[in-house]
């Protein structure tokens, strides 16, 4: 029996192996295997010259150092990759709208919040420090209300410590600095928080509450500071009398039904191998085209990973401003890694090469596989929230932790996370749904992996079937329905929010 | 009764009242107030001109804008800075080096390591992600262990995730990449860890664990790979079963008596006021004193706030290669500092200046005032480890959490921490002692503060009594005979390890 390969794109000359061929092994099409072949790395389809494109998603990854042979295993050494596309005068809606699928349903079961664009999807008090400082007892005092006043309060999901780096000790004046401040004052207003503000400052930080706070949220019942207090108890008794006037408004609300537009749903990827591209990134695009069809929010981000395909992109923003705004994100992070010393040959990584990425291109090309096919509606900066519903690129570092809080701060209520070779990611602040690129990883991790996408590339489900079960997943989901696995395991990493700023 | 206000040295054309004064009000020495001057803040002690150096600590903190009458107060508003010393050929060994005072004890009780320089003063199982992506799972595991393995090991003090945001999404192979991974290597050793080594990888990270550890310690004794373990179940049970053969030999340990040089303390100031230069940082460095002279090693941080007052540290260096290293450190801030658009104006922060600090210059006479008067045996980069004993600048951020993280990778097994305006300031990786300026702070804190050193304003108290007092309970809280109350209550902020490369 042949080796089932990939091929994506009529124009590519390689396919991928859905399994690891060994040298001599005979390929679906007849093609034999010159080398011993990993897993989901590129194997030529035809003779190739030397500097000849390697062309994969009908696209040119790089290209080809020395000639090799059809059936020749083609990795990261042997390709060059060429410069990323110019930022300049990129066309923008250029990009034929093929007709979005149709949704099969159009609400989900949210927690409403009067006034606000979008609804939460769970029930959370959160508490920010308006300084890294007061973080220590902010934890003792969630640990002290988790134990004695929550189980009081059966309607709230949790108490979330919205801990940051920064409020002290980080450059205030600088440009890059709205970044983290702006991200920080959103993050706030994440639906999944009820509207409900809670602000522990010490006292002499420099990021002080009206920073963070609209004039009218900066009052006594939202902000608690430390240095008023009186020693350790004064400041646990503070914050948890706080907390307990919040948790009663937070018990008594209840979920209705709500229009897909109330719902903000973001997308990542991490841990990426060649399976990305082709099964879960593309799973995803397709609930993503369903939730943008249904009117909903739905945002992707990676910015440095996005970069080699921006003008792809740019082809589909729906109106001038968008295509602008990419170019202006983009031009930003090329001068801010540019000036760290870094270029993005950093990525892919290794364990990204040894899935089968062999360059930034061909990550990138999986990681926007996971946009879909909406047109770009809008582009945020980085912690900016969004103002138009459909896909909306939200520009943030593609650090998944960093990407996270980034989503987090732009307003998600849930993300959709697609792993290659397996993260255990998740948030305190919103359900994570993990998806997998392949089954074994699925089988490997049972409990982690809520869906697996890797039947693509087994040939047992299509694109749209398995777009399908995720849409339907996220409205569950979204409806308190499902409990992704690091939910339930209450499994979630670190908030990092991104400060390009410097430390002082 | 006249109010007492201090003049710290005789060339010091300002003093700061002990207390606030009203207008009118007649200060010891006869001077009347001219304005309301807040508690700390300085007063001219004669008619000073428009252009006229404010000086104090013996030295120029600023350049009056407009003249001042005698009594007037003298605010952050009026004070013109001048340019940071030049770093170019600073003279160094120039300090007349006064005898040290001599330390009434040499010995503590610690956990020696066999083979290494320091020894631990506290027992501690520590468990380092290789990449944040496994923070979730490590923070899950730690919290089933704490609940479950570790009451049948008394002897173990605590088990504690060295957390990071590295590891991945993070420029590795630029220059300042170095800093953030040697960080985390030597941080990996700190003493207090009993040289055992617990490393959780993912498996795909860009942060290898060779690339932490020595080839003899990258082994599966060591490591876990959670891209290896059979879900999240599986996970748990690995790292479960791993700490538990390292916290058996954890318990085995045992105190024993241990000459100072033993011992690395790491000194910090954090929230500071007008009277941190005059009361907890020079008590702090009476200690430092008696510690450097009992052959301990002392690190002190902070390269932004002793930036302004470098050439008085390069006067202390020992030798040419610690003076040198010492420009270079602070040539590198500068330039980073410049990279990102800021400048140390930003410095001192709004909670400073309502304390009384006016200039960076002047924060930076009152920072180094905790380094007493031994001299600078040598110059370390951000988290490198101690070749020496005796006074050593580690350079570090002066913001409290990143300087507190990587004065722990410097190898510091315990930290004085001197504050003004308060905050509640602990590490999970080592006792904190807290050190107030002012003797409100102690009244309203006493359950965070440790150790007051107001009664030095108030003049109830010498700084080489309150200074003797500091040494002893270092002594005393290294022996475990003393726990400082932010130990007592676990309270500790997050550790936040300095990185200045970019986030990708």
């Amino acid at each position: 029996m042949s080796v089932r390969i990939i091929q994506i794109h009529e124009t590519d000359n390689v396919a991928i192996p859905v399994e690891a061929v060994s040298k001599g092994a005979i390929l679906e099409g007849g093609l034999t295997a010159l080398d011993d072949i990993p897993q989901g790395h590129k194997i030529a389809l035809r003779p190739l010259a030397a500097g000849e494109p390697v062309i994969r998603y009908g696209a040119v990854i790089g290209y080809l150092k020395q000639a090799a042979n059809a059936g020749a295993w083609i990795n990261e050494t042997m390709i060059e990759v060429p410069p990323p596309p110019d930022l300049d005068n990129m066309p923008w809606g250029t990009a034929s709208a093929a007709a979005l699928p149709v949704p099969p349903r159009t609400v989900f079961r949210g927690y409403d919040i009067p006034g606000a664009s979008f609804a939460g999807i769970r029930n959370i008090l959160a508490i920010m420090p308006a300084v890294q400082c007061v973080s220590g007892v902010v934890n003792a005092a969630v640990e002290k209300m988790k134990r004695e006043l929550l189980p009081r309060f059966p309607q709230v999901d949790d108490i979330v410590p919205l801990n940051h780096a920064y409020g002290c000790g980080v450059a205030m004046n600088v440009k890059d600095s709205a970044i983290w401040i702006g991200s920080l004052k959103n993050l706030l207003r994440n639906p999944n928080f009820g509207g409900e503000i809670m602000v522990v400052g010490l006292g002499c930080e420099m990021l002080t509450p009206d920073m963070l706070l609209d004039p009218e949220e900066n009052a006594p019942e939202n902000v608690i500071i430390l240095q008023e207090c009186r020693g350790f108890t004064g400041m646990i008794d503070a914050i948890l009398s706080m907390a307990e006037k919040k948790l009663h408004r937070l018990n008594a609300r209840k979920r209705t039904e709500l229009p897909l537009s109330k719902l903000c749903v973001g997308m990542q990827c991490g841990g990426s191998d060649a399976f990305s591209g082709i099964t879960s990134n593309p799973v995803a695009g397709y609930a993503s085209d369903l939730l943008a069809g249904a009117g909903a929010a739905v945002l992707f981000s990676e910015t440095t990973e996005v970069r080699d395909g921006v003008h792809l992109i740019a082809a589909r923003c729906a109106g001038e401003e968008a295509a602008k705004k990419l170019a202006a994100e983009m031009r930003w992070y090329d001068a801010y890694l540019r000036a760290g010393g870094a270029d993005r040959t950093a990525n892919p990584s290794p364990g990204n090469k040894k899935g089968g990425l062999a360059t930034i291109i061909e990550k990138a090309l999986g990681c926007i596989a996971k946009s879909g096919t909406a047109p770009v509606t809008e582009v945020l900066s980085p912690g900016e929230r969004p103002s138009q519903r459909g896909l909306i690129f939200a520009g943030a570092p593609a650090s998944d932790m960093v990407c996270g809080a980034q989503q987090l701060a732009s307003g998600i209520v849930l993300q959709v996370f697609m792993t290659g070779r397996g993260t255990p990611y998740g948030l305190a602040s919103a359900p994570v749904i993990k998806v997998s690129s392949r089954t074994i990883l699925k089988e490997l991790w049972p409990d982690l992996i809520d869906l697996n996408a890797g039947t693509i590339a087994e040939g047992s489900e299509t694109i749209a079937e398995a777009g399908l079960r995720l849409f339907n997943m996220i409205i569950d989901a979204a409806s308190g329905d499902y409990k992704p696995w690091a939910e339930r395991y209450k499994l979630h990493n670190d908030l990092t929010i991104f400060n390009p700023a410097p430390i002082t």
